[in-house]
């Protein structure tokens, strides 16, 4: 993806004297209002972006784990070090199957070699799950870009744009590149259709203002900004032609674990006959669960997320408000659960599919 | 309402040697950070109070309204004068029928006067208008208490409290006293029963996390704040018993007006099976119009208020941060439309109504 002119990836390994020695990210804490990037030296360090949320998205929190336990190798190869690792890797953000996916995969791979030959694999290893990432979001962007064609062939006589609404950042910044609810878009704008975007805000922690609306501005991508509350009204008045959002995990039945909030545009984009399409590499659909409202955890997180506010303060520093009285209890689930019945399809690397297919 | 003890109005008016000469209002920009109230003198700073939201809330608009005409009153009381007050303060707010419906009682009874008499009458009008609001919210009140209480005897065998969510603020602030949607839950409270309240932060303007919030929190209701987003998932899982919203405008047909997000909130308690009422008086009952979606306009406000958001920095002071990226476009629907066949019932002064009763 293109920053001022040159091309990053939200991950990448550094090397000095033919050694990987480090890993760097972009802080998507400091986003849209700071382009900053963070090394990180070591497993602690990488626990800690996951944590915070300095790396988020279900693909990029995959490929952040993958590179922690190679950081994890750098300072002792064992067992006892890697399982330790992997435990701690895992445990960092609870609801993303692509985390234990992808430490599944590490293990299973650094089980068959030992002492330096294990770390020189930890590397590779992860530079494959980047590589591959890429590639899947890629053709998911190729397989979308197909719907938003058939969307604008329909719209052909009315003149105007193609309305997509999305929700929190399922972009280049939630993966290694690209993007996956945004590589259909990202396609579709570079193939010279007329695409704008709603952005759904995407509180508590404003993914879709800060990030999604950060990148879409960078690509050149038309776009507006509106707050969670908006998309029914927009959808009640046909403003929204489809919706297309990411997921932290869809089960083997279709249903989708996605940001807090997805649930309730799925209701309406059923209610207006706008169709709701889920844009996932393969690896987020979990074979082993079934009911998702039932059987996915979902992470409480910490209240402070909605109690307080971050932005550029009128000194142009990133400054913090509280918005909510100082005695005020707060809740905040991070996720939902849409239910298979309200999901168009499922577009992943492997093309689009109706939910129901997904069980055969 | 009791605040720190003393009991306050919403608004009141300020006598001087035997003479009304100002009113005061509570500066709700203010709150949650504080506990301000403003003196306005004049039409124009009405008119000001009214654009800048430091009164809000639909009854509370028309009283504001009633009183702005009767400041208007004191400098001029013409028919020219009286006519260009009642213009001025009806396009103050686009979308609360109450505005229209008090300028239109105020206006038949001044028509009857002149002079002296006029401005006398209007400041009596205006309190009348603010006497029969508490009274009718007092009756909300104990018709919603009823329901509450319905819903408390099903709860019984499993002993827990009973979980109430609403969207913006329909409370005391929003009207002179007491409230609307927040009357049913403030008599319920007040009767011993265990009430919480899942209170939505309200985007744009965080009406909910900052005022309704604020106004339980003074009266010791117990309540939670939670995104927007959050309200879907709360219902899936059980955690919400009933919603109670308040109303903007309601359509003769019981399709209902109200802050942006509640038409969510509505198709999420359909889906399950959760209890949606609106509480109004029923002035706010617009006989006019039959089709909310298709013939309610919609107030569009301002972008920076979607853009900017105002909260207690880390000095202590009121402070503004921007959270959405400088080059994005932002689009602010203040309103949305539920249509009557997600709304449970109509809870009003005089009882409650099945939406389809409204007609008869």
């Amino acid at each position: 993806m293109l920053i001022h002119d040159k091309h990053y990836r939200s991950i990448w390994p550094n090397v000095e004297g033919g050694k990987t020695v480090s890993v760097s990210i972009v802080d998507q804490t400091q986003l849209p209002h700071q382009f900053s990037i963070a090394v990180i030296n070591h497993l602690d360090e990488m626990v800690h972006a996951i944590k915070t949320m300095q790396v988020r998205g279900a693909p990029l929190i995959g490929a952040s784990a993958a590179y922690g336990l190679a950081l994890a190798m750098l300072t002792n190869t064992t067992d006892t070090h890697m399982h330790y690792a992997i435990e701690k890797l895992t445990k960092s953000r609870p609801t993303a199957v692509n985390l234990a996916w992808a430490m599944t995969r590490m293990r299973e791979k650094l089980m068959t070699v030992n002492g330096a030959d294990r770390l020189t694999l930890a590397w590779q290893e992860a530079a494959n799950i980047c590589d591959e990432d890429v590639e899947l979001n890629r053709n998911i962007g190729i397989h979308g870009l197909a719907l938003i064609q058939q969307q604008a062939q329909a719209l052909k006589s009315e003149k105007r744009r193609i309305n997509i609404l999305t929700h929190c950042n399922a972009g280049w910044l939630a993966t290694v590149d690209i993007g996956t609810a945004l590589s259909p878009i990202y396609t579709a704008h570079d193939a010279g259709i007329d695409v704008h975007v709603w952005v759904d805000e995407t509180r508590p922690r404003n993914q879709g203002a800060s990030l999604t609306a950060w990148e879409l501005g960078q690509h050149g991508v038309p776009h507006t900004v509106i707050c969670d509350n908006a998309g029914g009204h927009l959808m009640q008045h046909g403003e929204v032609d489809m919706v297309i959002v990411g997921a932290d995990r869809v089960t083997a039945t279709g249903d989708v674990c996605n940001k807090i909030g997805t649930y309730l545009k799925a209701l309406a984009a059923f209610d207006n006959n706008v169709p709701f399409y889920v844009a996932v590499p393969s690896p987020t659909i979990d074979w082993a669960i079934r009911d998702g409202v039932k059987d996915i955890p979902i992470e409480l997180r910490d209240a402070d997320e909605v109690a307080y506010m971050h932005g550029i303060g009128e000194n142009g520093k990133v400054t913090t408000v509280r918005i909510v009285p100082k005695f005020s209890p707060v809740a905040n689930p991070a996720f939902d659960v849409t239910p298979v019945r309200l999901v168009t399809g499922i577009i992943t690397e492997k093309g689009v599919f109706a939910p129901s297919d997904l069980q055969q």
